[in-house]
């Protein structure tokens, strides 16, 4: 297919595509707050019929909670590949609406410090403008060669701001109408203001909360220290005996399924320029942590690790208190990668515990959720294909990054659906989303709809 | 001298003795409550004019507080020992008063579950009786032999019950006038209803806070987990290897000063019966901890101890929360015993923390008081000549017993007087004080006059 004709017209129409994304971002589409309900439909309405023109079976489909919308284009064949793209039309409240230059529903153009011209408003960046530079690209395409090169279909959802409820339901509930060969989530950042990005890799997480119990009552140090067991000395133990001199993790078995980062990756790592000391130093940190031998991207992407979240025991507040707690409490949370399976992992920190209790102290879990990584496998043919297709329009080599927290959406599209995810965004750092004076840079809004239709292209080839 | 007759004198006026104690617990002096001011004053006046009435020169001496009652008896002459007894005539609040069978101050006889005999009333033990069963001793010589055979000087403070704030300043200032050879201490327990007990040592405490710092600011742990240093694991480390695996604390020079229990006194508690085991189970511990090789009395009466008394740091609420804390602390102490060094154990202990610190990390400390131990010289022969008095109105070997905790005045006589204390009391465990329906058993009383009139009598010998 001739892409310039596309891009050319993507160019030469974008004033109507930066209408419609204002038109969007006047719905004040504020999921968590009831009052906003029906805006929240208005919304799902507004696009349904944006889709709807372009030919796509577009729906608005209720659940408990907001609506979702679903569009389909099948219209390439069944011998084309069919996507599912994802982003979400629901908004952040305002609050505190004082410290906003102008009202954060009436969208306007800016100019930024560096003279960069800017989209701001609630929503211009998370998630409305990253969701219409999807469709002004199938747009372009569709305007341009009478129709999409691939099938699409396109899940809106309303309540990604406040939760999801909805979302885990609708997908088991459309299993069939919403699996297909890739996920193309779009609610993600650039590496930097000039070089894409696709995450691949987001750690999964297993919170475990432990509780180490003693006497029965609280006991008074003068009369009991020294033969009573202080259950703070035995979470103290068990805590520190997690990790080896090396910062490792000591559970056995913990780093079956970790996965070493191929040397390509690796370089392309090494490519990105990212300074771990300055990242570390931007909160004080004045030194690396964790394991030896490993960068800090590596450590933050690709590495699992265990982490004391909280813990509590005796008297905590001002002065002091000669206590020995009849208990004591820590929150253990576990960063998965790879295929590390969070089952086996909370069954092997219980199993380390209770193997290091003393005579007379008795340990009681409680699970808090456990989710395995999400990766799109690196030898994944449209990971080749995203990355090539950025690269040519941004003109530099596509960062293939990690993240180091979850994104809910798609480890359901994996677990549910049994997708992979590619997640290509075009936010910057400093878009201000969840904050006041929201935006998106032109820039991301303009070569993001480009960079759509050269995906959508190789995604056909 | 011939105490026989002291002996029966105490017994035939018993009645009297019990009268007095009436009119001493109807005097409601509570000093925590400003409302009882005038009646901690009554109580002060009422004291020092039997003590007068004795022969005893004695005054009641203003303080920012409530006042302090001093009576001197100087008569035995130069060549024979001082003594200073030490008693509070002040009492605990009576809340909460409906639990009362019968009104707090008005003092009545009532009969105990085993038929023996008990004074029920707020301060009837504590510390009244206890106070008056010396100074009825001291009447009972007085009458039937013309004085008392060794010079003694009375100090009963009002504010024992509340802090004890004027206590310092008032030894401070009359310290040539209260140091004497010994204190008698009038204010713990028997070892049970019929074994006498002397407390030789209380041990010592230093408290210490230390916190941990990282981070200039809480951190996400799926941003920041991995190369992040996680205060909580630092802190973990560091209290963990406080211990060694036989329950030795590892401070370098933290048992220098600590000395070994002789044989005999080895041999008095042996035949105490005390039952470790059963003393952990009343709380619910199943299972001796700290130092191997020590029993339990020994544990808590003769060896110091390191013990977390409150640990927090990163989120401790209902729920999870994936943050990785700034900060951690924990509230440490350590209960000392023998000729330990607060001052060097504070230091060994910031020693300590300050080289495990990895790089990154950040110590503070905040210091939470620090006293030694006390202790009366096991070859001290007041020791020897009140235990054998004790034995000889019991009939049973006298306990000699440490306490775990510590008992201020006895720490500002040694610091303050140079002075070391014999306590020595009649309380029983069941006594309830700083309860409702607190009693003091007839018998404690009663043989407590007679044990004073014994103990002063070997005294002078």
């Amino acid at each position: 297919m001739a892409l310039t004709p596309v891009l050319s017209r993507i160019d030469t129409s974008f004033d109507d595509s930066l209408k419609r994304l204002f038109d969007f971002i006047r719905i004040p589409s504020i999921s968590t707050d009831p009052a906003h309900a029906a805006d929240c439909a208005r919304g799902a309405e507004w696009l349904a019929g944006e889709l709807s023109a372009l030919g796509f079976d577009a729906s608005v489909r209720p659940t408990a909670g907001h609506p979702m919308v679903v569009a389909h284009w099948t219209k390439a064949g069944p011998d084309k590949p069919h996507v599912l793209f994802y982003a979400h039309y629901d908004v952040q409240p305002v609050d505190p609406l004082h410290l906003w230059e102008t009202p954060p529903f009436e969208p306007r153009l800016a100019e930024g410090p560096d003279g960069s011209r800017r989209i701001v408003g609630r929503g211009a960046a998370d998630d409305k403008g990253q969701l219409l530079t999807f469709v002004e690209a199938a747009r372009a395409l569709i305007a341009e060669t009478g129709g999409l090169p691939i099938n699409v279909t396109i899940l809106s959802e309303g309540e990604e701001e406040s939760g999801s409820p909805s979302l885990l339901p609708f997908l088991e509930a459309n299993r069939a109408e919403l699996s297909h060969d890739v996920a193309l989530v779009c609610d993600t950042n650039m590496w930097d203001r000039q070089t894409p990005a696709i995450t691949t890799m987001l750690r999964g997480l297993v919170g475990e909360e432990v509780t180490i119990h003693a006497a029965d009552q609280d006991l008074h140090s003068g009369m009991f220290g020294g033969p009573a067991l202080n259950p703070i000395h035995v979470l103290a133990r068990i805590l520190a005996g997690l990790h080896d001199d090396a910062g490792r993790v000591t559970l056995p078995g913990f780093y079956d399924g970790v996965p070493e980062i191929p040397d390509d990756i690796r370089r392309n790592w090494d490519g990105l320029g990212f300074d771990g000391d300055a990242f570390l130093a931007s909160v004080g940190l004045t030194a690396p942590a964790g394991e030896a031998g490993r960068t800090v991207l590596e450590k933050i992407w690709a590495r699992p690790t265990a982490e004391v979240n909280g813990i509590s025991g005796g008297y905590a507040g001002d002065g002091f208190k000669t206590v020995l707690p009849a208990k004591a409490s820590a929150k253990v949370s576990f960063r998965l990668v790879g295929d590390q399976d969070p089952v086996a992992i909370r069954a092997a920190f219980r199993a380390y515990v209770t193997e290091r209790l003393p005579a007379g102290a008795r340990v009681e879990f409680h699970p808090h959720g456990g989710s395995p990584a999400i990766r799109l496998s690196f030898d994944n043919p449209a990971l080749a294909k995203g990355a090539a297709a950025l690269q040519a329009e941004w003109g530099k080599p596509t960062a293939i990054i990690g993240g180091g927290g979850s994104i809910p959406v798609v480890g359901l599209f994996k677990s549910l659906l049994g997708m992979d995810s590619l997640m290509v965004g075009f936010g910057l750092s400093d878009d201000r989303i969840h904050s006041p004076n929201e935006k998106y840079d032109v820039t991301s809004y303009h070569k993001g709809i480009r960079s759509w239709a050269r995906i959508i292209d190789a995604l056909a080839g």
